[in-house]
């Protein structure tokens, strides 16, 4: 049987993948994301290859070895999640979208709505936008075993 | 020893399907398939992410939806089997073909001579075309074991 | 300044391909069709390649002959417009769709009211949807020049 | 001789694509770029294919009507420009990026000192990394002709 | 207007070329070929590039330059002709089709009804098969104006 | 560890592909090839498919079966070895090559010393040419295991 | 969980690559590498498939014969890991990054100080150039576990 | 008629590419190459976007602009010409006939015998090797026009 690999996108600082890998737990798939430790993320590059004056090119050599990391995960997912949070810009978040479009992926999008005009160029490349990561758990259930959530599609019907 | 990946698109109101699984039990197979309840199908995307008042996006948000699952077992797939019905449009059929063309998948197309003269671009792309899914099962079988149906090639030579 | 090319596929049976291009007048683009004489497309395999007892072989010739064609101006493309008409199966516009969705081209689907739901799959890979060849010229316009129809936009404000 | 084209992409509130223009007059240039007037590219959507009650869908049409010209472009270019301004969101210049930079596109990025850090994964993509305009067009006729700027050149050295 | 590429490709012995430019004369089309300068060709790598003793290699030297030329002109055509002749092995002309089939070009291919069930492979995978090169030149005529023989049509009908 | 997938195409009338199995027993290799039943393969489409009065599609339904099968398993190939024999005209193994070599694939051939002119465009597309099934197996055990056989190159030194 | 392919393309006269492995084990990775016996390599191509009087034509057969184990394995890779040692011309290990940049693998360089300039060009297209076997250890570490080393990161801190 | 997209990389001390331009006149072939003014090269980074203390970054942003039009113009290449001088280390041009190989170029490799050993996986991936720019301006004359220089060829009948 297939096992679908699902890349986790965007926001660090909320437990929001947890919340989608227990919604999701007994399917068929594996979870993969960024390196979510805010500093290991920053300081990679010189912790490992030594330390640089400069802030651009200390950025410059972790955002490297982290591509590494996410540019093969997100060639290899099958779906790619990306949630936007409340704060900061995210424009990795965005790039990452990109690359996954550009890439055909199948494309989630996850915000609140504060943010939807901001981002309808984003959404406007995914098969779906929600708001929650208890609807990205429904939605791997339902693409992946045709199950829909009993209680919600009562309440819908 | 390959598995062979074998999506099975088109027709969901007869058991074509479970046709085809049994004639192929043993064979180093794994089927896949859009999603056959119809109802599910319909409604996933409001079901999951909130109702719509316009039909037209109560049908967009789970057509999407849909897509996240067959775009990724179509391009996934060895070989793509579509059976055109009886009744209905089955222009997601078509489009599922197409696809399948597009991205060099062995394509199997499956309908009755009613439907012959309709069907004469979509059958000009497939590598095979029947009637009955018995025979798509023998055409697995020969495929991919190399072994004609006796009783058939006797009867025939 | 580059051209734009533009692929009218599907209903071959009214004129709205002439209003698009009418409407388009000006516009820097080159539109392609199939062959949309409808007799020499069904004859054509069997007048230049010799006749065939089987309906089914006099089809699979023709339907191939008329594959160079539509295979190669729809992956020379930038933009494939496939419109359904009221009558018949028209499995071969949704089977055009299909592989320009598949070659990533930018879709946009033109059909009426009638069609909205046995076309959703269809119309979840386009990036527009409309129902009158006008409203083609006019996205077109407003694609390539940037220009919206002033009439129809004092009238949205 | 080769044509060369540029799509430059991001802010459309100031006039930074005219600067490059200047600096690159007499380049075997082609520029390209989104629907810059604001107004028609959020509204382009529902103005040709009709009116939306929700935000959400009143957005989307447009997005996707102006991803038909975008995504075009964007594939067609031999190099992509992204400039992030001081204000916004910008997540659609970010999504760009990741689109240009997964297919192979060679990537500049323009950026004032202010978003470094937030931008380093971008930046990280990109071949190029300055902050103003005239940089830009600096670049264009270095990589195009192979000509420095004589007067910032004799300062260098 | 797009001028259409016609690689043909095989026999070198006859001027079944020329009786295709002929009947193609006054399409859109610009006809590519081999080196069919049968000395030429045998000898290229060693008149350029020094003797070789060992047949073997004398032979790969040539062969890799005619590849550089063929392989070139293959990739870049929209449809590819291959005719098999009477006599010899003709697996250059095989390869050649092998070559545009795996690369999705359009294959015509043409051959006397001796070669049938040999090339049967290789018929499978083109769009269209037939005998003269003046049917060659109707289907080019066809495919890209549209037009049948109306004398042939006649009596077909 | 890694299996690699060894497709064997061509000659179909002597044991070749034993010997290549026999010499390979060891290695971590996946051999696959076409239906070796000279009957079965030229007869498979019309027992499944259903009777054909003329030749041509005879062949034609069970060739397009057949490519099924090897097209399938030559995308899937990392090498593609094949053989030419002494006897037939052998098109669909010069075929197969062209298509192994538009794919990209490591490529070795193996044939006699009569044919060497003959197959020189072959030839050149290939990473090895040699004359024996036992070499084959000597290519794969050094390609995989880096061992070259000790007796031969004791002889060699 | 996935499993990381890992090439190790370059210097084949000390044992750095043992210090990786040594580095890295416990990761879930399969390392790949050229032939390293330097006279297998250089003979293969004669031992296997017959002497030449020509060198050219005796590096060329072995050469290929390598090609057929590096490419396979170099497109299979996620990460190519170079290594320029202090000796020789090493024209193959820039080859190998050439490909891997071209094939969009993620690249990591390493070699000394000696070599920074000349090597520029190969360094602009990686993902992470470093000194030391041990550094690469760490890298793969960091990508695949998201575990920077503590002594070091403490230090630098 | 088809113009030739030529690119001419590597060394560039000795005036090889005008040798070849002259040699090649009146053929249909646009020649491009790297910036040959070698501190331009070098320094075309800093001098556009700033001074950088550190050596190796002063390099890479050079390295990185250049291959702004360096893999642009390889891609847009229909051959790829390489030519190893005498001296220095060239690593670049290794790295550029490695992505041409990747990227499918016809490439053509010129150097002298006393790189012939350490070449040789270099040469493996090319489809003509020779010492002389004379010798590229007769391969480009007989690959486009069929022609063989004909006191050359008198002398090797």
């Amino acid at each position: 049987m297939k096992t679908w690999n699902i890349y986790l996108s965007g926001e660090i600082h909320t437990d929001w993948r947890d919340e989608i890998k227990a919604g999701a737990s007994g399917l068929p798939v594996a979870f993969s994301a960024p390196v979510t430790d805010h500093d290991a993320s920053d300081d990679c590059g010189v912790v490992i290859m030594g330390a640089e004056s400069d802030k651009f090119w200390h950025d410059h050599k972790g955002a490297k070895l982290n591509a590494i990391r996410t540019r093969t995960l997100i060639e290899e997912a099958d779906i790619v999640v990306v949630r936007f949070g409340e704060k900061y810009k995210q424009w990795n978040a965005a790039f990452d979208a990109g690359m996954a479009a550009a890439l055909g992926k199948a494309l989630i999008i996850v915000h609140g709505a504060d943010h939807q005009h901001a981002l309808k160029e984003v959404d406007a490349a995914a098969l779906a936008v929600c708001s929650e990561p208890s609807q990205v758990a429904q939605i791997l259930t339902y693409v992946i075993e045709g199950q829909l959530p009993t209680a919600t599609r009562a309440a819908a019907e």
